[in-house]
């Protein structure tokens, strides 16, 4: 069973954290939240949600994590101002482990250069960012590049999402 | 004296809009914010300003304003997943008028594909989005273009944002 880092911090899109997360967990994976420090608590831009940080970024190191989730709303923004969270996101690209992103997941791949040729999608918003940052973009409620980047647009897409993420871990 | 169109939308930088739309009026300039539809009241994320939308965007034309004002804060984002908010801050890029961008403001510009070879800057977290969508990044308080575009990273650069953008309205 896969151990998942998750990285987020406040104004996440709510269903897109707690959705794949349960799906997750209830094919026996891990998640893991890791945000600034660990005890904070990071609340969703629906005012749904709210998540416990398991992990500081500065207490954990990639290599103990075999999978990385990146849920959508303002947090992926918020996060890459800080450039250990885009390096900690670049980790999980160089080392071609699976990164299941959504809706705005994908801008900590962006300032992680590491969308470059890559198949993917993401919400409307960014899609010049991404095509910018070299993404083949393409309008589909999954993409699965790789068989290691899974990438949706919007809450909709959160079964297809959730079911190639699931599909790539059962590949580990 | 110019007339300055402004796209704004709910959770703008509160002060990205009131200090800078305070100093355009002192001077004698005319501010019209513009969003979905006029009478709409849109809220600042920091809780402290509120906007009375003047226009909507389908009842305006860019030719009918000199300068563009784009605040930041996560209104450029929401705003440009509109097309319609993109197309309008194309048009001043593409006629040359003045267009002030602070924060996130810049990525209404990304969107348009209107910063291919320009000097500019804006907030830390899209700074690698700006590199990619061709902009001569510069990490300083303020950036002027070719007396055109004005760009500038946070609220703390106010001032010099405010100062420049003057001096680009003085010209007209």
């Amino acid at each position: 069973m896969a151990k998942i880092a998750t990285l987020i911090t406040d104004m996440f899109e709510d269903s897109e954290y707690t959705d794949p997360a349960n799906a997750f967990n209830e094919a026996g994976h891990e998640v893991f939240s890791i945000e600034k420090k660990a005890g904070n608590q990071v609340k969703g831009k629906q005012g749904e949600a709210v998540v416990s940080i398991d992990y500081g970024i500065d207490d954990v190191n990639p290599n103990d994590f075999d999978a990385l989730f990146l849920p959508g709303g303002f947090s992926p923004d918020l996060l890459r101002a800080d450039n250990r969270f885009v390096e900690f996101s670049k980790a999980f690209m160089d080392a071609k482990k699976p990164v299941f992103a959504i809706c705005h997941g994908p801008q900590l791949l962006i300032s992680a250069k590491a969308l470059e040729g890559r198949d993917a999608t993401g919400f409307k918003s960014i899609r010049q960012d991404m095509e910018y940052a070299g993404a083949k973009y393409a309008d589909k409620e999954v993409v699965v590049c790789q068989n290691q980047l899974v990438t949706s647009r919007t809450p909709d897409d959160i079964p297809a999402f959730n079911r190639e993420s699931l599909k790539v871990l059962e590949q580990l």
